[in-house]
Formats: C-alpha cells, structure tokens, sequence
C-alpha cells in the first residue's frame, strides 16, 4: 500500500566552515578572556560591546587577501540596506569613535571581545567564525600610546602564563615608506610598482629572499610554472629595498665588519652570540638584556642609515626609538621587546608603528615538523580609520588577539586542563524515591559541591555508573530501599575506581576502600573529604 | 573652479534596531552571566557554545508572532545554502542533540549563553540582537528533570541577588490539551477551532475575560471596529473552557461556597487571605508556607475535576502535582513555587511542563505606571524538536532567562552601581618625561591598582583634569619638572574635589586636604590608602 512521503527531515548539521565547542572548550576561553580583560581594564581600558551586525558601508573594504566575489563577508540586503556581519572588531570601533566623538572621553580607551565572520574558504583549524579580543586608543597621536599597547599586550601573555615564553616584535611602517622613497618609489605614478613591492616583501616567508628579489625585478616563475610580472626595479632600488628585507642580516655582517677592522673582539663575540640568538628565538629568553639593548640599538642605527634620506623613514626610526626607550622605562626590555624590521602586518590600514607578538616555544605540526609557534598577537596605529567618517583625521592604535591560537598555545605548553571535573552523581536505584535523591543533591549544592540525580532511565544501573564515567564524575552516591529503611549511602570513589582499574595490583589501594557505607546525614562531609583526598 | 567630487562619506551609525553597549553595562552583563554560570555548573551543565550561524533548515520555523514575510530571521543564500542567524539558543541545542547523539552523555545537560537575532520590527527597548541564557536537559523523561530546571532558576534569581523577590509559575500544556479534549475539541477536525481557542487564552492579559469569551463564541469586534470570528463553541463547550481561563477566581469561589456550607470560619478567613495574596503578588513572599501550599493543592484539585473526563489531561495534571512535591522535597516551597493555568508560554513547541519566573515588586514604567516587573525567564518541556531531525523522540525541557531583562531588574533593585571606577590618571606636565610618567603607572599597575597616564594632547592642563572627571577618576597624580627635582609628586582626591564642589561649606573639609604634595617613591603605598580612605 502506498503511504503519503513524510517531509524531508533536515540535516542536523553545522554549516560548512563553522564548528561547535562544547564544555572544557568553552569554559577554558571563557576563563581566558576573563584573564585577559582584567589586564586590559588595569590599564584603564572600558569594555565596547557592538552587535555583529553593521552597515556594509560601515564595515568598509579592508580584509587583507580576499579571494571571493562578495568578498571575504557574510552579507545580505534587509529593507534596501546591504547589512554583513563584522570581520573584525576594529571597523566597529571607528564607526563608534565618530558616532558618538562628542560623548566618548578622548582618548578613548577601549576593549572588545567577541565573534567575527569570514566569508573564506574553510581550511583545516580555519573556521568561518572565530574569537577577538582587541584593545585600542582613540585620539591619542603619541606613540607613547603604542608603548602602552605593547607593555599590555607582554602584561596580557603574562598573566595567561606565558612568562618568559614571548617577544614582542615591533617595526614602523613609516619607515617601509621611507625606503619605497629613497628607492625612488613614492611618486603618485608609481602606484602599481608599489603595490607589486609591497606585496613581495609581504610573502618573504613564502617566497624566501630569492623570490622577493625576483619579484622587484622582471618577475617570478613559481613551481607550476606561472609567471609573475616584477616592480622592474633597476639594479639599485631593488639594492635599497633588499636592504630592508634583509635587514637583520645585513645589519650584523656591518657590524661585524666594523669592529673586525676595529679589531674590537668583544664586540665581535658578543655580534656572533647576537646572531645565533637572533636565529633561534627559542635562545632570546636566556640573552643577556644589554646583548638585547645593544641589538635592537644596532638596528635603530642601520635603519637610521638605510632611510636617512627620507623624511618619512627618519620619522618612523625616531618614534621606533622612542617607543623602546618608553618600554624600557617601564622595565618591558629586550629580552621582551625586539625591533624588527620583518614585520609588516599585512598590506591594509596601518600608518605608524605595527607590533606582533610571537611565541617563541617550539610545537610540532600535524606533518611532524618542528617549528616556531609563532604570531598570537598583533596591531598598530591606523589614523585613517575614523577619518571615513568624519573627514577629520583621528589618530588610533591597537592590538588584537587571535583567541583561538592562544588557546592553542596555552595547551601546546600544558597550561590547559582538557578535562573539567565532573559532578558528584547520585544514583537512583528506587525511582519512587526521586524526592530524596533531589534533597540529597539539592544539600550538596547548598555546599557549593557539583552535582546531579542521574535523570535518565534508571532502570539499567550499568548505563548509570557508564554515564558517571562519561561525565568524568569524581564520586557516585548509591542508595535503594535497603539503605533508605537504615539511613545510610553507598559513597564510592570513582577516581579511586579508575586508578585501580588501571594498576597491575589492587594491593597499594588496600588500606583506601573504592566504596563504603556512610551515614545519610554525613553525606555533605564525607563527600567533602573524598573530594579533597583525591585533590591531593 | 570645479573640483573633482569626493567619493560619499559611509554614515557612521548602528544598523535600525540594534545597539552598542558601553562600559558599565558590558562589566554588568559579563558578570551576570558568571553568577549564572557558576550556579548552573553547580547543577552539573556543561558549557556549549554553536556559532551564530546555523543552516536555515536547522532552524526551523518555531518564531511565534512573525509579522514578517521573511519569518523573523536573518538569512541569505550560500553557495546554494541558505544559512541563518540563530533566532535562540534552543533550536541550536536540538541540532546538536541530534548530530552528535552517540557521543554526548545521556542525558545531556548544557547551559548556553549569547547573542541571538531576530528580525523583527524594532520598537522602544526591543532590539533585534540580545542576549539569551539557556539551560536544558536532554534525554530525561522524568519530571524530575522540569523540577530540577526549576529549582535550578531559583537558585540562579538568588544568585543575582533576588531572593524573596520572585515566584516561579508552574503549568502543564497536558492540562490545556486535557480542557480542549474535555471541550470535545480534539478530533483532527478541529484543528481550525483549536487555534483560535489557544490564540485567544494567549490574548488573556491584552483582552480580558469578556474578549476571550466573546471569541470563544461568535468571535469579537474590537475597538477599531474590525471584526475577529470567534471558534464558535456552545454555551457548554466556552464554558468548560472558561473554568480553565478563570481557574484562580473560580476555584477560591468553589471553596468558599463549600466551607461557608460547612461553617468552616477558619477555612473561610484563609481562603479569603490566600484570594488578596494571589491578585497581590507583592504580597506572596509573605505568605505562609502552610497556606501557599494549601492553596496549590487546591489549585491541582480544582484542575483534576476540571479534566477529569480526560486521560492527558489527568497525566498533567499528576505531572504538575508530582513537580510541585519534588521542588518541596528541596525546599522549594509555595513561597516560591505556584502552580498557575494561566502560564501557557506562547503557542510554540511545549509538550508538558511549562514554567516562568515572575519578579513581584513593583516598577514606575515610562507612562509613570506602577506595574509588576514581570517575566524575566520562562521555559518548559519540548519533546519533539530533536525528532525533527533523527525521527526519533528525545525527551527534553529547559529554561532561558531574558538577560536583558534580568538586567533590567537588577537596575531597578538598586543593585547594580551603575558607573565603574575610573583609573588613576597621571597628568602630564612636561611631554618630554612621557618615560617618566609611563614608569609612575607601570608601578601602580603591578600593585593592582587600574592607573594611566594622560594620552591626549598635554598642552591645555584643564582638559586633562576634564579627562579624568569624564573618566570618573578617583586619583590624579601631577608632577612638572619642580617636582622631578625634588623627588615628589602632587597626590589630587578627585572624589573629594567633587564633594567639596557640592557642598556649600569647604569647613567640614579642611583636615582632608584635597591635594597634597608626597614623595615620588611613596605614590603606590600613598594612592592604595587614598583609595582605601574614599572606599569608606
């Protein structure tokens, strides 16, 4: 016999490119952000909370690397206006800064934390929302605002736990900008040859100094054999700019060099030590500060020369400078603060001084390869931003923390328990008796203890004590008819259970019984007492 | 001469219908939500946290009152998906419930927290993003679970600080479908008549008793004139359905006719008291227990003979009285706990226990009308959403408190300080000892105390002091070169400035000076007891 089709069922599924976190995963990230907002708002920062959704035209156009049509947001049109969810939390921020400039204390101290969207393509560990946690200053032009931004940002890596564990890498993208016009590419003609060079030196790590050299020149073919057209840079910009992108190296074979002919061979060991630290962050903690001061002094000096020239690049090497004397009065040295002309935060909004934050730990990647951490952190100055607005420039500077790499990191070192403890599970062996087992969760409770009636079908007690183990349960509570006529409980030790369980002999565990009868009115100490013995 | 046209400034403004919240309200909310966090982790839930975007076909369609043709959601096509913002937490859970059904403990319990969108016309104090706070037992078919819900809401109002300010209502749909079957309203047939009678009980609060009756019969004709058809029942059927619309009033008219029978004048003066006591919830917290719980057996009487011709009718009936001794078996007693008809909680998906914590004192709303404060979460049993998507029913009840809402009260209670602290301020006099001024708040920093240096322009000295007053700063620390000299600082009590300001005589005030002058090394030891002084 025919029988109607029933509707389809819907896919109980979520959507591609998004993922669900559940228990430790979120309890964890919730502790860490508290952690976090406790720097931020020692630091006099208030929190902003803004919808995630804005006006497409509000959002703006600045996502870095946008490979898709609609362009790298989740957008929709709602009665005539095109409104998206936010991509980060920066653009919200100077939206507020000119909708309610004439109300805000300026500066304006602010801190965030929340989702964002990206219209991207899914990619492993690469999700299509994920969490933000940014601080800014609004209105301060000083780069004694960006000083702070950094000794927070050391401040923040420090009270998640990673003391010792971090540097702080800070460049100034005046003074790319000064070496785009010694190299003789600052000229409004000289748009697109920008662009290819600001693009090369953005893929150094990919590319290496080969390929960015190639690309300031005729151009690169890459592996498959496709052909990338260069800035065809003559043989001495490309100098100046290679100058830059190797920077550090350069550096260090110049001052070799002059204390070489100085023959001053405390200078030289101490360069050489430099050097090899330099190469492997892992060995920066241990430098001694004044090896570290003497570094990032040296750079100051040769970028000093590489931009002398420009106006613009003198600028960005002074506030350089000034910034690491500000850190360094605050006693955030260098073994936490390294100069570092590499670092040029993608090719978007940012006008002054940029920073990053990398682990310098090693982890071992799904390919079994040993690496670097890397970047957790990150931000600069963008005095442009409001300006969309209002017409009227407003300086900005901040900071943004990938929440999720973070997290990453603090279990890459151990930091993180992935297991949260249970509740205390009272079993049900009488079903009639429901009323007193929600009385003797409802005292433990009252004790502030973690716990729970075992609400499913009681009829199985196996599937219970499963559930308990489940839950990852520290102690269960049995009790039936018998116990109840003589006021009395079964407590049985579940961690206790789990360690016998996995011992070649029961002997040790002899003198510390897994389960034993208790009185009913002793039920909140002695669960009490077992949670502390099994803390110890 | 004609200039070219600068390309249109974006319009710096919130999207209609949402909003940003600033400061004090963000730090008010975030821990809020710990407090209910830590109490529903005490009853053993497990955080969970789906992103904000689901498949529309996840979502199902479950908004009551959608006025709008796209359903009340937010959505747009994907790559020939359609994905959705999630209108609650709840839809959400029952797609996880069914996704990962072998992997989650069972029963799963989860608590939730986050935004939720709604797109619906936004109107004063309604917006189309807000906060929700869910909890929920999946996979417990036992009322325990509803009890444990309701117990668990109780603790949670206490939590905030709303003891002997609220009571939980407690119903059952069972007992609405048990009046509809008693009505003869229950065959597939009367699908069309059913609706309207659920739609106009839902109505009871905006049409009274005489507009439910009169659409009960041949429909209603409204202020405006236009005309609403009634389901058309007969004198009978209205009349059994009008016993359950007037429960309260006509079971305490019932018993007093029979206790006025019998002589009985005690029974008489407590009716009478428990009749002011309910149409006074102000007065409930007052009431005692003995009488609160006669008056909650007489209400599950009352509703047994009601339905009694009607086997779901009669199960609810055994649930609701089953829900009640469970919640009194903790401790939760007619004080707190009501068993209330009127509580139907929409037209949506509720199965069987249904329940709404009410706030009993009073408010001065914006028309200066002192109501009730009202609903501030509600919930109940919803057994069928997971079937939705596995063709299996999944038992299931949970709760979800309006944050807002909560919130909302809590302000109205006097017991959320409205403004934070504000940070220490060092003012800076002389912009070329920023180090100097920077060293001063990274010391006060690390002694715990929320400090900043001033970071606008420094030039007009008034505008910082503007600054900090804006910032509500308690402390304003000042030194110019003379005092660097010297090694001192001037200490400035702005809390105190702003009392002395206020009063009209300085004299009361002359033995604590509002400034004065400390040494530089003493400033952390000297702004931790000015703190301690002001917190007095």
């Amino acid at each position: 016999m025919a029988k109607d089709k029933p509707a389809p069922r819907p896919k109980a599924v979520t959507p591609k490119g998004f993922r669900d976190y559940f228990g430790a995963e979120v309890a964890q990230r919730t502790r860490m952000l508290a952690q976090i907002a406790e720097v931020y708002h020692r630091y006099g920062f208030d929190p902003l909370e803004t919808s995630g959704v804005e006006t497409v035209e509000a959002l703006g156009k600045f996502l870095p690397d946008v490979d898709r049509p609609n362009e790298g947001v989740f957008a929709w049109e709602e009665d005539g206006d095109w409104l998206a969810l936010r991509y980060d939390l920066t653009a919200p921020l100077a939206r507020v800064a000119a909708q309610y400039r004439n109300d805000l204390p300026s500066p304006y101290r602010r801190y965030a934390m929340g989702p964002v969207w990206r219209n991207e393509k899914p990619g492993p560990g690469r999700f299509r929302q994920f969490y933000q946690c940014d601080a800014d200053t609004v209105g301060a032009a000083s780069v004694a605002a960006d000083a702070e931004i950094c000794a927070m940002l050391a401040d923040t890596l420090e009270a998640v736990g990673l003391a010792g564990q971090y540097v702080i890498r800070v460049n100034n993208r005046k003074v790319l900008n000064g070496v785009l016009e010694v190299a003789g590419l600052s000229g409004d003609d000289k748009e697109a040859e920008r662009g290819i060079v600001l693009r090369a030196i953005d893929k150094l790590d990919r590319l290496g100094v080969e390929g960015v050299r190639a690309l300031l020149g005729e151009g690169r073919k890459d592996e498959s054999g496709d052909f990338t057209k260069g800035a065809g840079l003559s043989e001495a910009q490309a100098e100046v700019v290679m100058g830059f992108v190797e920077a550090e190296k350069r550096m260090n074979e110049v001052d070799v060099r002059d204390a070489m002919d100085a023959q001053d061979d405390a200078v030289i060991e101490m360069i050489g030590r430099e050097m090899s630290y330099r190469s492997n962050p892992n060995k920066l903690v241990e430098r001694e500060k004044s090896v570290g001061d003497l570094a990032n002094g040296m750079m100051v000096n040769y970028l000093r020369q590489l931009v002398e020239a420009s106006p613009v690049g003198t600028e960005g090497v002074d506030e350089l400078a000034l910034i690491y004397d500000l850190l360094a009065a605050q006693g955030y040295g260098p073994d936490r603060i390294v100069i570092d002309p590499s670092v040029v935060r993608g090719l978007g909004y940012y006008t002054g001084p940029v920073y990053e934050a990398e682990l310098t730990f090693d982890v071992t990647d799904e390919k079994r390869n040993v690496r670097n951490f890397g970047s957790v952190a990150g931000g600069g100055r963008y005095d442009d931003l409001v300006k969309r607005f209002t017409g009227q420039a407003v300086p900005a500077t901040g900071v943004s923390i990938g929440v999720d790499r973070l997290l990453a990191a603090l279990h890459a070192t151990g930091r993180l328990d992935t297991t949260e403890a249970g509740p205390v599970v009272v079993t049900v062996m009488d079903r009639a008796r429901m009323a007193e087992y929600q009385a003797m969760v409802a005292d433990l409770r009252k004790a502030g203890i973690r716990a729970e009636v075992y609400l499913g079908n009681p009829k199985n007690f196996g599937n219970q004590l499963k559930y308990a183990d489940k839950r990852n349960s520290p102690i269960a509570i049995i009790a039936g008819g018998d116990e109840f006529d003589r006021g009395v409980v079964q407590i049985k030790d579940l961690i206790l259970g789990a360690q016998i369980a996995q011992s070649a002999t029961a002997e040790e565990w002899k003198d510390r019984p897994q389960q034993r009868e208790i009185g009913l009115s002793d039920l909140v100490a002695e669960v009490q007492q077992m949670l502390a013995d099994q803390a110890r």
